[in-house]
């Protein structure tokens, strides 16, 4: 191999370093695995009329054949309520918060629980302070569900990721608790 | 040095350039060809208090002077709807659905037709299995109207693009179908 | 060109490949320096029954206990806003609006004033045409509370950031004015 040979693949090195690379993200398969994982629970306790001491969460919005203080019939449909919930590290609606889930969820189906969600972890804690911002559908009745997390400030300065939601327990119609499995794929 | 070891250390760093790296994110220009595109339709059929059957949204929300069952005056400025709407490959209400537009949309300008869209495709096709997630401006007057994808579950895993929305068809204030050119240009 | 020359350029190249290009995304920090900065503030007149006329927003869901005229008591839990507002460049509501905020904002703790936004800027000035889309949780007792850039369209084509939200004025429970910073760090 002659020197010019080796100089040439260099320069052609050279120009793919500072001209063809990263052109990539967009086209590129990117590692699968979080760089940031963690595992939270929220509790949901809806406003009936007669628990507003408690309650963490309103109907704000109802269809036509709906009201403010019991679920519309049709599965919900067109439910808006507004919430502001507890997060725990565990399953234990009285275990300690770390924080609040704050946003909104939907009831969109007729036929089935469907819901769609937007809220936002605001976490203050010695590991974490910072908020993360989700969206996403909700279709109730799979064991889990994938939203987004479309973004996040603090700790979690523009992260992004998918948060893995389950239905820890769904007790009547006033109080459910979700499993969040977030996984983060950008960290910045 | 002898040549050999010039070239094991040019092939290492050739694999490098082309496999590893990707410069930057966030500093530069990256390509504007979408890495995924794909062209959906979806139909909205809003109750009016009589198509209970057939609706496939419903006002949830309304201004003081506003109702559930007649889009408000003041070019709807104030409500807002929430949606379970059929997505189709082609411009055919009765075209077999490859999968359901769900979340909300909300009117917000007295003085010309402008909402505002927070939604996911929820599809589940032999193409694709997952959710795009949406949200953006759609100043309805405008032939065209671009809103951003700010996530993706499933076969759409992290996804980011543009997705351009039409109003393919509008009758009277109950149905309306929306064309939507959704282009990624992030793809994992 | 001799092998010493041969093993500086390589030198060079491999720093560089290590060290300039930001493998992995995902995986690492990447600069904290914005890509693109602007400041803007939007001004809120919210609808109470009597201003009709300069009102660029509204209640349109409310808790059991509230009104569309009047915000809520608990401080305004449940309530829920449309608006289409104003941006200015300086923080006079009187200036030449550079464009209008439009989407939602809800306050949603009863203990203290917290609310959650997701809008757009949709800007059209000599300097910029596009949007900017925006979600997250707006601790209003906080001085600044941070927001993400969730998308973008047009001169602001994917991008991401974080937006720095700081009221600006409020005159009783009709007018506010939120001042923006808007930080890119993603730019295309």
């Amino acid at each position: 191999m002659g020197v010019m040979k080796v100089v040439s693949v260099l320069v052609f090195l050279f120009l793919c370093v500072t001209g063809c690379t990263s052109a990539a993200p967009g086209r590129r398969m990117r590692g699968r695995q979080p760089c940031k994982q963690l595992v939270l629970y929220f509790h949901d306790i809806i406003y009936n009329g007669k628990n507003a001491k408690n309650a963490t969460s309103a109907i704000v919005g109802a269809p036509a054949w709906g009201n403010k203080t019991i679920l519309a019939g049709q599965n919900h449909f067109g439910d808006l309520v507004i919430f502001d919930d507890p997060i725990t590290l565990d399953n234990n609606l009285h275990s300690q918060p770390v924080g609040r889930a704050q946003g909104f969820y939907l009831y969109d189906k007729k036929e089935i629980f469907t819901a769609w969600l937007a809220f936002s972890f605001v976490l203050n804690t010695t590991d974490y302070k910072g908020t993360l911002n989700f969206a996403g559908a909700d279709p109730l009745m799979n064991k889990t569900r994938d939203i987004s997390v479309i973004g996040g400030t603090g700790d979690f300065f523009m992260a992004r990721g998918i948060a893995t939601v389950m239905t820890d327990a769904f007790e009547g119609e006033v109080y459910f608790r979700l499993r969040v499995d977030v996984k983060l794929y950008e960290c910045w």
